[in-house]
């Protein structure tokens, strides 16, 4: 999989610079802020080395290569596409409470609830800015393209807070939440750059069809570690899901298919009391027993196989083909 | 001013079915929250009469009628403007802790923070959507000078919230921070009805100028009603704006060129203690002796024939010229 490395390496290489430069064009205050949340600098502004992996930008630039483009014909998307990805976790990040990320402290935790709203909006708007400033007609496409994964991502996280305060979540709910959540910008990463490249529209549909697929595998997969994941890897507390009462996708399926197991899972998510360690591992092995684990981690592999489907029909190039396949295994099982 | 109110009234209903249409298409939650910011229903979801005046819909649309279109020309910009404008109410009263708009509760303050700002980011994704879908070029340089306005609005709001913990902010700092937040909006209203009306650059600058002298002109204005304002007017505690200890237009005018009177009301502002009515009526005293409130009112007007005159020299028609002259005496002075 060191080849999945290099085209990430790769990918970072070469949207960074454009990823700087439009960041760059932030107030000060702003800019800093976002330097610090994107891994780039410290708190103090002193350079550090880090940042995240940057996954979708580099689906950008070889969705673009799917389109028999050059890569960099998908750069704006790319930038677009991390800018609006970091522009959520800003907020989600406050919204949900949550006090780290990539094993650093949150911007609202250490700079204030306004710096996390306000550089969350600025980031927003700069990835608009980024794609009307492309040349040609493939502009306000790749705008709408856009506009609309930011609408279903809002959308994901709109249900995702109504859910906290539900308690009788369908799995098709939490599904139609994650395809949102998660799904519509891993979608527009993989088709904007054929957008960008002016490809038909059959190829961009199987391309957003393929991205979709992957986003739910992901949040499938992301699910399961967000319970049973390791810290050091997750850069979460263990259990860290159960914790804050989550009803992620592996939670709802033992709950709505778990029969008594899952009534007993419930029951312990609805208990008013903190829980301790061995409450959590008690929670955890519930949803395992009710078969929540194994359906989330089966269905990740169903989704995967449509993914990978939509995209052997597609007319693209085998290279791109087998490149977007490696990453998307890549974004899956976060092995490499 | 009749002429006013029923040119406000007329473009409101030609924009109401348009912003309708457009906040119909958020998810049922952002959508019922979004009705009940824009004072079309009560909590429960029951119809109201009420909502703001709409000015930048107004000023949107005679924005077109200018550049010699028909006022509809204007609707996607009037549309988009209100939306911007509203998104930016939704953060800022979560982010200034402002519990009340309009005589009514503020979003965040019934419906939690999280709602407050996925609104809002909902709405602002909304704008750029609604102005995208325009057909032919001027939907990416509409789109573009929205992006621009949104920036600075941004920018605005991220030195208005600085400035809060400084106690050195210069008239001319204070005097930018308006220009982004209050004056960028109003300029991109005045303007973006010509851009989708396909003007030339030329008859946009000036269009564009008017409205920044006018949000300076409004913010000034409306800094001396934070202060002075009758609380029946404003929907705003009297004394307001020195309650939150904002360091306004009249109040920084007052610091740096107020000698020792500035001083004294420096050291008022510092003071660490809740000021009780007797404390804030001196505070407001002593932002009138020295000069503030002069100061705010004389420069209001300066940037009113300012603005004037950038309508006067444009090539535009002299229908719209009063119109647009009218509606912003009538935004800056709120009388009718």
């Amino acid at each position: 999989m060191t080849a999945v490395l290099d085209s990430l390496q790769q990918g970072r290489q070469t949207v960074q610079p454009a990823l700087r430069a439009a960041i760059d064009r932030l107030d000060p205050t702003s800019r800093s802020i976002a330097y610090y949340h994107l891994g780039w600098t410290d708190l103090d502004g002193n350079p550090t080395s880090g940042g995240g992996k940057a996954v979708r930008p580099a689906l950008a630039l070889l969705s673009a290569e799917a389109a028999g483009a050059a890569p960099e014909t998908g750069l704006p998307g790319a930038v677009a596409v991390e800018l609006v990805h970091n522009f959520s976790l800003l907020h989600d990040d406050l919204m949900d409470g949550d006090t780290e990320r990539r094993h650093r402290p949150t911007v609202w935790a250490v700079r204030g609830a306004a710096s996390a709203i306000l550089t969350g909006d600025a980031m927003l708007s700069l990835a608009q800015e980024v794609l009307l400033e492309v040349d040609g007609p493939a502009a306000v496409a790749a705008a709408r393209l856009m506009s609309e994964a930011v609408n279903e991502l809002i959308r994901g996280q709109v249900l995702d807070v109504a859910f906290e305060k539900r308690h009788d979540v369908s799995l098709d709910e939490c599904l139609d939440m994650a395809a949102g959540k998660t799904g519509a910008l891993l979608s527009a990463s993989t088709a904007i750059g054929a957008v960008l490249a002016g490809a038909p529209a059959a190829t961009v549909s199987a391309l957003a069809g393929f991205g979709a697929d992957l986003g739910l595998a992901f949040q499938l997969v992301d699910d399961v570690l967000g319970i049973w994941g390791e810290p050091s890897t997750t850069g979460k507390p263990v259990y860290s899901d159960l914790r804050a009462r989550k009803k992620s996708l592996p939670v709802t399926y033992s709950i709505t298919h778990g029969g008594a197991i899952g009534r007993e899972l419930s029951a312990w998510l609805a208990a008013p009391d903190q829980p301790d360690e061995a409450s959590l591992r008690h929670a955890a092995d519930l949803v395992d027993q009710a078969g929540g684990r194994r359906w989330a981690l089966d269905e990740a592999h169903r989704r995967m196989t449509a993914g990978q489907h939509k995209l052997e029909e597609a007319e693209i190039g085998d290279h791109a083909r087998e490149e977007l396949l490696s990453l998307a295994r890549f974004i899956v099982t976060r092995e490499a």
